[in-house]
């Protein structure tokens, strides 16, 4: 697939926004959505997707959604950095099958980053779902205050 | 070194957004630099700082800055796209030297991806500079349109 190609709007993203696909989501207003990464390259890994924009990458996102998406990165980035205490934390945002993309709606990733602990690899391993289910109301708890 | 520490307005970048230290621009306005990594992960990696912001990461810039940072990483991008033609392009910013982070003022990788080429290590080998030089004016040319 180009950088350049169309956006599919049956992609799973899309799906999940729509509310056709499950998700362990995190956080939701009317602009964005943010849910853990079923394959997550560390504890925590979350993804923000833009709700209302049919963005495949960074190339064809308009201004106002890739704004709302980068706020709503850093207030999930607080919330994993104070609940989970990480020591770092990689913001990413792959666009194109080489650079690692497999899901084409734009998203970004928020990995923190354990020191002494490396990543595991992009897409690999489905985490264990009573896991995933614990971190979510962890998190959401966080958020909620 | 902290998430949470103070930022030191004599680190490189710094620096270099005042004029005290030299770089290989691609971009500047009153918000933002774009300059090339003199450590490149691959042909055209290229970094994109607020200028206004003294801000160590994702935890501690102001909204305002994060969005003119992005919007300026789009553009980058766009510019990168056109002119080297890459498969992919990853986007990322590390917070924290455990997330690979290495100069303490927010900044925005990207790096273009070709198909069947692996990306070298981050910050590990400095780029001969009249290569760098050569880059730099295709790359200003092209944002000149």
């Amino acid at each position: 697939m180009s950088l350049h190609g169309t956006y599919d709007p049956q992609n799973i993203f899309a799906l999940i926004i729509k509310g056709d696909a499950p998700c362990f989501k995190l956080y939701e207003d009317d602009d964005v959505l943010a849910f853990l990464d079923l394959f997550p390259q560390s504890y925590g890994h979350t993804l923000v997707v833009p709700k209302r924009a049919a963005a495949r990458n960074m190339l064809d996102i308009d201004p106002d959604n890739l704004c709302k998406m980068m706020l709503a990165v850093q207030k999930l980035t607080r919330v994993l950095v104070d609940e989970l205490q990480p020591e770092g934390v990689q913001v990413a945002q792959f666009n194109g099958a080489p650079a690692g993309q497999t899901v084409f709606h734009i998203h970004m990733h928020i990995v923190p980053r354990y020191a002494g602990q490396g990543l595991g690899m992009h897409a690999a391993n489905k985490a264990d779902v009573a896991e995933l289910e614990k971190l979510q109301a962890r998190l959401v708890a966080r958020i909620r205050g």
